[in-house]
């Protein structure tokens, strides 16, 4: 039973590994490891096609949304009661890892596998979902299914959004086959559990196999542009510039520094990264005229986020009074910092303590679906370690056997959760 | 006659004018202005190609060397006398304006149109030269033409040279139809003079409409990368990262912060520049992997040029003891300060009175082909104003008035260049 979802993982690893355009860091980790699949691409479309012939094997029955969302379904045996849906998300950052997201999809399509071969009889229909553009590496936006599955985003909007290609989200969708009919609406839905790579470092320092998530941090997304004055660098004495990134390596230093500054005075778990930053024109002999950068500020208290977010946007409108540069600011996302269901933190709990499997409770630096989905119905997440802590990079690695206690407490779960 | 010159500039000023590619960042200023044609590209074949038509009509001798670089002749009438050459280069920085080595080729064909017109006999023969790649846009090595020349760079070596698309030099010329057979050795030439727009405010400034330049600064390019860790931004604690742009980023600061030091204690002309910066894998919500920088340091002193060398790969180094990063450098390029030819410097200081224009001495802060002919020949350099300095930008301009006193001085030093 083991080798199947080891297989599935491997297998459907494949898609979007793409050696040339990889970025390997870590010597001492194979680099053959890494994806690229944003929504939409040729590897996108083969890995939703890799899980959806997997979902019809088992006899489920599978339908597309209109904003591309997966879903499958086994129907519960008590008729009237809402369903537990369970999965995650198939496409990756550009230079990601292949267990994140992918990870939560095929853990659940096991888990179903091997309640159909127990013959168990769910109370709750079952379903699988595969979420559309969690990541955010093609069309902007970070989470994308689910924002516009809970309604906080109009399908029409979504759709209309264009990747760096110029294509809309609509069109990509279609290019791909996965832009379908299907509506579903979350009133008969009781829970939601998604299971997901810790991505971080605390799982596996501690040697602790399952995190049971109690809170998801929030993330704010700025997003600044900083306009200089291109120039010819040899004959523009210094006292005469203008220079873009100049400005905007102050800004990433002061990021940094300032997110180090409240994790050390307020103990808090704040982040903040540049992890973006577009130079132009981006000669060497020449002055920057212009910067793009894109900021990511996380923590799992409200009033943090907004502390770090407005101390940077205020440091980014005092560069024009240092350096002479323009400046012009968005936010392109804010998510809230998610609590999520004490009733499904529990449900887990107990789980594991059924299969003997030690688990902690911890938060969730990272966003997932289902922090949209904790505001519709009662969510949790089981969270398995990675090694080293590291995600989002080729060397994202996530040992077997952790997978494997991962979906056996996912399986068990969604038992209880069904009879519940 | 005037205009001649003018329209030759504005219509080799249309080629590689690509609208959606040029970055605008003078609003005061017309932003059409700008061009994008390096190496090999096809309005760097379309510039080449209306350069030698020009020359062809009005009867010169055109060769193509094996570098591409064009030599056009018009033989002197005193057998057994040296050349003067005179020239510049077509090709284009990424974003650059429509002066920058343009100005000089086409002064330089309207100086011998103007002889020819007037009958002027001679004594030495009188060459045009367009130089390969000044530039460095295309083949990362600039002044690439020249420096075959000198026979500072093999040209085995030279047309190996591979662009960003992975062809070599020798493809790119053969592809755009200036691979040529032409050999030309230095040992009967005499004089070499360029013209070309000064790139920085000095001129403009004090409203003096030339400069005779004594000194062309030495460049320094520094090219590093900084590998960091990549990894998730909301999951990777601020104090387990090693985040590669935080690095980098330090090198900016510190980049400008010395080199405007230098120019506060010394009252030296130093300029440290870090034009290029590539982020990996450069997504809003990724700890960055690996930056690539590639820093431009130039003096008119070997000492002051060596010494920002020296502070910058210091403090690269020391990167990995701060920030935990590991960082490569190289040092692709360094071109010495080069003093001009005094009797060069005299002879344009004498035409210029001759004619009543107004000059001055200054240096340069550009990089010119003129500073490897230098080594080989008596050289001298003319230089028109820049509008506000600006160059290697599309808002780079020079007043059409500017351009027919250049060009006037750069016909009468010719002539006096040809009976000294």
């Amino acid at each position: 039973m083991e080798n199947r979802l080891k297989e599935d993982l491997i297998e459907a690893g494949k898609y979007g590994r793409d050696p040339e355009r990889l970025v390997t860091c870590y010597e001492d980790l194979d680099p053959e490891r890494g994806v690229i699949r944003p929504t939409g691409t040729v590897a996108n479309k083969k890995i939703r096609d890799y899980a959806v012939a997997r979902m019809i094997e088992i006899g489920l029955e599978v339908r597309i949304d209109k904003i591309g969302n997966i879903f499958a379904k086994k129907e519960g045996y008590v008729s009237g009661k809402k369903s537990v849906i369970c999965g995650s998300h198939l496409d990756s950052v550009i230079n990601g890892g292949q267990f994140d997201g992918a990870l939560g999809v095929f853990a659940a399509i096991e888990a179903l596998r091997r309640l159909k071969e127990e013959e168990f009889k769910n109370e709750r229909p079952i379903e699988i979902v595969v979420f559309t553009g969690e990541e955010g590496s093609a069309f902007g936006l970070t989470l994308l299914g689910s924002t516009v599955l809970i309604g906080k985003l109009s399908l029409e909007e979504a759709l209309k959004i264009k990747n760096k290609e110029g294509k809309t989200l609509s069109e990509a969708l279609e290019q791909i086959g996965y832009l379908g009919n299907f509506t579903r609406a979350l009133d008969d839905v009781e829970y939601f559990i998604e299971m997901h790579i810790e991505q971080g470092p605390v799982l596996y320092n501690k040697k602790i196999p399952i995190g049971i998530v109690e809170n998801i941090a929030g993330i704010a997304w700025v997003y600044a542009t900083i306009m200089g004055e291109g120039n010819h660098a040899g004959t523009t004495p210094m006292n005469m510039r203008k220079d873009a990134l100049v400005a905007a390596s102050d800004i990433v230093q002061f990021v940094n520094r300032y997110a180090n500054k409240m994790v050390t005075e307020l103990g808090s778990a704040t982040v903040g990264t540049v992890g973006k930053m577009n130079v132009f024109p981006n000669g060497t002999n020449i002055v920057p005229a212009r910067v793009e950068m894109g900021i990511d500020i996380r923590d799992v208290k409200f009033e943090n986020m907004e502390l770090l977010k407005k101390k940077v946007v205020e440091a980014i409108n005092e560069l024009e009074k240092i350096y002479g540069v323009k400046a012009e600011v968005t936010l392109p996302i804010t998510h809230l910092p998610e609590p999520l269901a004490s009733e499904v933190v529990e449900a887990i709990e107990k789980s594991a303590k059924q299969l003997g499997i030690r688990s902690t409770r911890m938060n969730s630096g990272a966003g997932h679906d289902a922090q949209n989905m904790a505001t519709k119905v009662k969510t949790g997440m089981i969270f398995v370690p990675s090694v080293r802590g590291i995600s989002h990079a080729p060397m994202e690695w996530t040992d077997w056997e952790d997978v494997e206690n991962g979906v056996k407490l996912l399986t068990e779960t969604l038992k209880n959760l069904s009879s519940m």
